[in-house]
């Protein structure tokens, strides 16, 4: 497993098997004059099922099981700034029956090295009983692309 | 009907039937260092929501007609900064079959003249459909509380 | 003046001199399952902001004067769902000596009838005094493009 | 250490030595018709940096070093719902030179069990040049109350 042995800060660019673009927005700044970091996770959340719907083709939301985000870890490195344009990287750590672990990162323009990078552990569970359920068949057939090939 | 002739920067605190506090947050800031003028709409929106349910004692969120904000309108008077708590008085200046235009104040701690004032027009439609239906009983009932007597 | 004579849901996408690509972000939603009022706010917001920067090449932060939004008025006209990438339509109705008032419609893809239209008061201010001056010289040059042609 | 013996989740209200109250909003909820994960980030940085000015009587943002986020941790264990006013518990687990690890879980009304838990570490840089810096004495003075005795 390579990806483990090199910390999240030292992988790069090209080493997401995904891409998606976040657009930052004015009101993203806070009292300090830059993206707020807590408007990060905003970001890579928002990347992440658009990513889910649009490679799988199905509406998320319309599935009994739902994807809840019970862990989040965010390492800040640099800072953003409005009107910056931050790519997401996706991958996937690790997968289980009924939960998925991302290994995330945000780029900017021009740069390789990420300027944040993170973690989100989604765990399925019924959107009746919010008991665990196992990861939908749509998203499983999309996860792949984001698994490592051993 | 005095309150169409007095303009609604010049009203003040004690004018507004009800009373309800929103918290300033710490990401409601913007570049410009004080709290962006869409999260302004933000904390009325929640105001006005939150009394219809403590007021009405029901989730309107599980009532068949939703109250779609159809228009807003926003002045801006004065800045906010975070950690200003906000006094969001609420009226009702126009009360039709299935729409209700409120008249809405933002004031911070021991001012009585408002920081920003605004109108909101909710059109109840059905949840399923989006057709405009009459306003719930529930909601009709709390109504009463804030259009003016005449 | 013909933009004046016609109401603004009734203009289409073509009719507006500037456009710019705003995507929705998942936590948009609110309760109702689609964007929240409020965010149609951020968004053009954003938008106008960001476009003043692009086209003038200033960070119109490290300005003297700012534009601060003393007038909000926003039209709803049907729902916008995640991850609709929304385009900004930007004219401008209005030009006086410290103050601009934009107008601006969102639209969906594929749609040329807006899905939400607003008007937008900028005044400039002094950043220290917060007292009105004239709008900057580096603004004034790109809002030729957007006034219409007399 | 007794606090590191216990893991957060089973960690209950009444062992965070600072409790700041701060209320849900309508627009928290997302397409899942709860507070979106993100959005307790929002309350948790609000919630510190709010205390942290009470507290010190200082405006943080006006000093020379300012605390920035470098490590943000959430678990999620539980649903919030607007109306909900969440009670974010505060403590300290470690302090250095210049860096702050803050412990931290959010609970809602009637429960002493926490809803989600969080880990911030703050690390003080200065304001130009970024370079981290001492913890103000400002900030020092009111930290002894987060530390547990020893």
């Amino acid at each position: 497993m390579p990806q483990e042995a090199v910390k999240p800060k030292d992988r790069r660019r090209g080493e997401y098997p995904v891409h998606v673009e976040v657009p930052t927005r004015w009101a993203d700044h806070d009292t300090y004059g830059h993206v707020n970091n807590a408007v990060h996770v905003v970001m890579l959340d928002s990347a992440l099922n658009g990513w889910l719907m649009t490679a799988s083709g199905v509406d998320i939301r319309t599935l009994q099981a739902r994807g809840v985000v019970v862990h989040t870890e965010l390492d800040y490195l640099r800072e953003l700034k409005f009107p910056d344009v931050v790519t997401v990287g996706i991958g996937v750590s690790r997968k289980g029956r009924s939960s998925v672990t991302y290994d995330i990162a945000l780029f900017t323009e021009g740069h390789d090295e990420p300027t944040a990078t993170a973690s989100f552990v989604h765990v399925y569970v019924d959107r009746e009983t919010f008991t665990s359920v196992s990861i939908p068949a749509e998203i499983e057939a999309v996860l792949r692309r984001l698994v490592p090939e051993t």
